[in-house]
């Protein structure tokens, strides 16, 4: 799956994931209103409200991007219809031919891993049928319960070909309190990649592999040494833009082929109508305003490569 | 909500957690037979199956154990029928007067950890009206982005009187590959404990708190040193039983006052009649086995306190 999203960044000259992570607040209210009039102020409303307006976005960047992350937690908080939004939206992503990133941070052992794995990447059995409860592409996984934790994401990825990315080290500013603890001179984050590269080199598909992993935009020191301890995963890299990382933060984070690393944006681009720099576009073409903040994003993300 | 936890422990004399982690291959045929007529071989049968499969334990063990814990992950994979069923089972275990423990290990940053304790423990807004998604008591968190990741969570929490088990030490063999890695002096789980009774000192219930914390039955040692670092956090434990922890090993989880641990059960009392000790009750009697696994259960634990 790595070899697809690799082709997909160079056609598009975009190592950009888009991050569909929708609250309410930014919803414009022409959709609000039609979605609230459809089905009142309910759990379903607010999913349809949820619903159209990532179709709107992904109506007007599909083009731009390869990827697109969809975080989990914003649909879930929506209950079933919510849950129901992300495997639409997951849908009409793939239709539009985006690879997606489910960003569900899932991590558990063994029998329930693996129930996890299914879910997000891979097919259930039922009797004589199986079925894929949300196919993803890629899922991202929390690394805190070791290899019981991983193994089975990654026999699923083997089996459907498709990919995980594993936390390493996270952008928000208490991401030290245990990632950055030194154990014998070498901090945990630096433990956690030595992992990623060897579950890494079980699941490689051509020169990347499968397994990739999560270092935040807000520590470029440290996504410099990383890279390095990971030569051959796949960096998504959350926290530019909102969160503080830079472009020039993140040429580290790149391989020396100008590959190795997809960067995030999420209120950046689905919120970009509601900043200043974009306010001409207003409520009513704030999809618009995301491909603009696309294009900007694409521009400034490859000034430094 | 631990103190209500604490009430119900007591008045049952049961420090036990039923585990709702159903498989297809645990249901029985009759069951599966049934759901499958009504709703063929599909996500809705597997569903239903579960759902029917559940309730015949729940009416079973609800008058004897304090909590349920249902793992999400079990019901994720059969997606959004899947879902509603462990919606479905939420609700029917709160209706017999159970206390839900969402196994979930959730854990992300800022507002996405705010959607996950919204979706789990919390009411999410829309318009003027709302809505609590999947209202459990408690969730279970994953601890590696630290207090950003936790402090969401402690603010349902708080407006909501609802808890949650941090992760320390897992029960999994390879839990040790990074909690168990020594940072001057210290391995991380000591580290994480710390922290969890810090953050459960903002949110006491009665004398214990409602931030409690995960330690597998399969490490006593590290269990009994743990308690002592968070005296007033309750301890989730599980491992007994299938994973390998014996009822001699949980003594030092407890406090003095017979309290402080709630021990979890799963395979060993949903699929007990697939036991060569609980076979005389057959596939038809499931529930029964079942009820005497938790009877079992209980005389085990009660043993060592």
């Amino acid at each position: 799956m790595v070899k697809r999203l690799i082709e997909e960044i160079i056609k598009k000259n975009a190592p950009i994931v888009a991050g569909l992570d929708p609250v309410l607040g930014y919803v414009p209210e022409h959709i609000l209103k039609e979605a609230f009039e459809k089905y009142g102020e309910t759990l379903e409303g607010a999913a349809e409200a949820v619903f159209q307006f990532n179709k709107g976005i992904i109506d007007a960047i599909y083009d731009l991007v390869p990827a697109v992350k969809p975080q989990i937690a914003m649909y879930e908080q929506f209950g079933i219809p919510g849950i129901a939004t992300f495997k639409k939206t997951v849908d009409y992503c793939k239709e539009k031919g985006l690879i997606v990133i489910a960003d569900a941070k899932r991590g558990d052992i063994g029998s329930t891993s693996a129930a996890y794995a299914t879910a997000h990447l891979g097919k259930v059995q039922v009797g004589s049928k199986s079925y894929s409860a949300f196919d993803a592409d890629f899922v991202t996984v929390n690394p805190y319960l070791g290899s019981d934790g991983i193994n089975p994401f990654i026999d699923v990825c083997k089996k459907e070909d498709k990919g995980i990315f594993v936390l390493v080290k996270t952008s928000n500013p208490s991401s030290g309190e245990f990632q950055d603890k030194v154990f014998e001179g070498r901090p945990l984050y630096e433990l956690v990649a030595e992992k990623v590269a060897e579950w890494g080199s079980q699941c490689m598909d051509g020169t990347y592999s499968n397994v990739g992993c999560v270092i935040g935009a807000t520590y470029p020191e440290m996504g410099k040494a990383l890279r390095k301890i990971m030569p051959d995963n796949y960096i998504l890299v959350p926290g530019y833009g909102a969160q503080g990382g830079t472009a020039k933060d993140l040429a580290g984070y790149f391989n020396d082929d100008g590959l190795g690393a997809i960067v995030n944006s999420s209120r950046g681009i689905i919120a970009a109508y509601k900043q200043e720099k974009y306010s001409k576009y207003g409520q009513e073409n704030y999809a618009e305003a995301s491909r603009q903040a696309v294009l900007d994003m694409k521009e400034d993300i490859n000034s430094v490569l």
